[in-house]
């Protein structure tokens, strides 16, 4: 059930994608918003791909850490990435559409723990993500 | 002094830079290549910032993963990334000129490990990467 | 239900323990293991103390890192550690028991990527853990 | 030259090994303190041997983590560590003595991070260590 708290996480995306423009650039769909919980989805464009022509691990990064960006500020407290490390498993196809889930593992303090998985139309991990965030000054509504 | 092996390098990053369309799309340029090494360096354009107005962390990511990559393919032979490691350490500005350099801190079988740390153009440290690749079957050059 | 594959794996973790003066020294006992998992616990003895009276996190990682151990040799290939990132969570009590739980999230070729949780005998977690193996020549059984 | 914050990065380390039992249980001697850096190390025993006959990577770790946290704390603010990575690149030898030295890398508002070698007394590489730090309430002295 939703709660008040996911009624804000959701006003908070709203806001944070109006002048995010890296997200909408590249296509980065905010499927869902909850608190401490975000999934997100892109399609690998031509213009993603690397030089082995899969898609450029930067740009699967980056969809997961627009993830992890929407879970971490979901409590309307300004808040940013620490320390991100992600795993590779397996390359992303040109014209897949790839989705990234953001779920809290950790909360303490200003300092809270993020697990991100990145999973394609196929049902493949692409790749496993973790990040640290810390809250700073500053709300978004 | 340059080696032949510094030549390979500079041989198998021209080939890659040719079908690394996302390098490309994101006006990443090559300034050096040697054996285990790369510096590569890019423009924060608008369409790279994140809702804090600030570089979207995923382009940061992808501009020090570019620089691994090259590094470690420089030997000609096809290396994937593994696992990357990224602490953020203060944020990219808008039109800031921003460069990766990727040197290589270990080396053995098919695995490596290379430190590449990004700094604007006004010495700013913006972030250090750490990324663990590991040797494929195919070759460049 | 068990498989060959899980007698397999209990024969390895076997004879692994037999050499492994370093996971008896620190009193971690191996509750299970199968393919590709594996679940360790140890109690926090007062020379695993820190300066701030909390477990020293040289400890916990060593729990997790046995974990991750017994799971990616699981399967009879000699397979190491490359690299590994923890997240301290909580602080661990003097006294406690806590467990860790390694699981397989990734496999290809010679790589292999695990999560190992961390939770003491109250349901905390203190610390999560993923680790990156590459497997080498030899075998245990 | 030796500051009077290096004065203080000493007092802080000495207050701080008294109630250290983890690190004089694994006989780790801290070498040298000063602000933002610590170099520490101890001698490879028998008892801290994994089941491949190599050092096991969670003394390796405790011998980083330990220089991480004499530099990290050496400003005399309470300071835990938030997360951990390190890279395995050559295994340690029954009998080394192995020393870590711990560099801060970049510090921020509460948050650091800091690298830390390990190598061993051939000069030999056993692993790379890097950690984010988190200061919390207390000091030492």
């Amino acid at each position: 059930m939703d709660t008040i708290s996911d009624d804000l996480a959701r006003a908070v995306a709203a806001k944070m994608y109006e002048s995010d423009r890296a997200a909408r650039a590249m296509g980065i769909e905010i499927l869902e918003v909850r608190e401490g919980f975000a999934r997100v989805a892109f399609v690998v464009r031509d213009d993603m791909l690397s030089g082995h022509n899969i898609a450029h691990g930067g740009f699967i990064f980056a969809l997961a850490d627009t993830a992890f960006a929407y879970a971490c500020n979901s409590r309307n407290r300004a808040t940013i990435a620490l320390q991100c490390t992600i795993s590779f498993t397996k390359p992303g196809k040109a014209g897949a559409r790839v989705t990234a889930t953001a779920v809290e593992r950790a909360k303490g303090g200003r300092t809270g723990t993020y697990d991100v998985d990145v999973v394609d139309d196929e049902g493949t991990t692409l790749a496993i993500f973790r990040g640290t965030s810390y809250g700073v000054a500053g709300s978004f509504v």
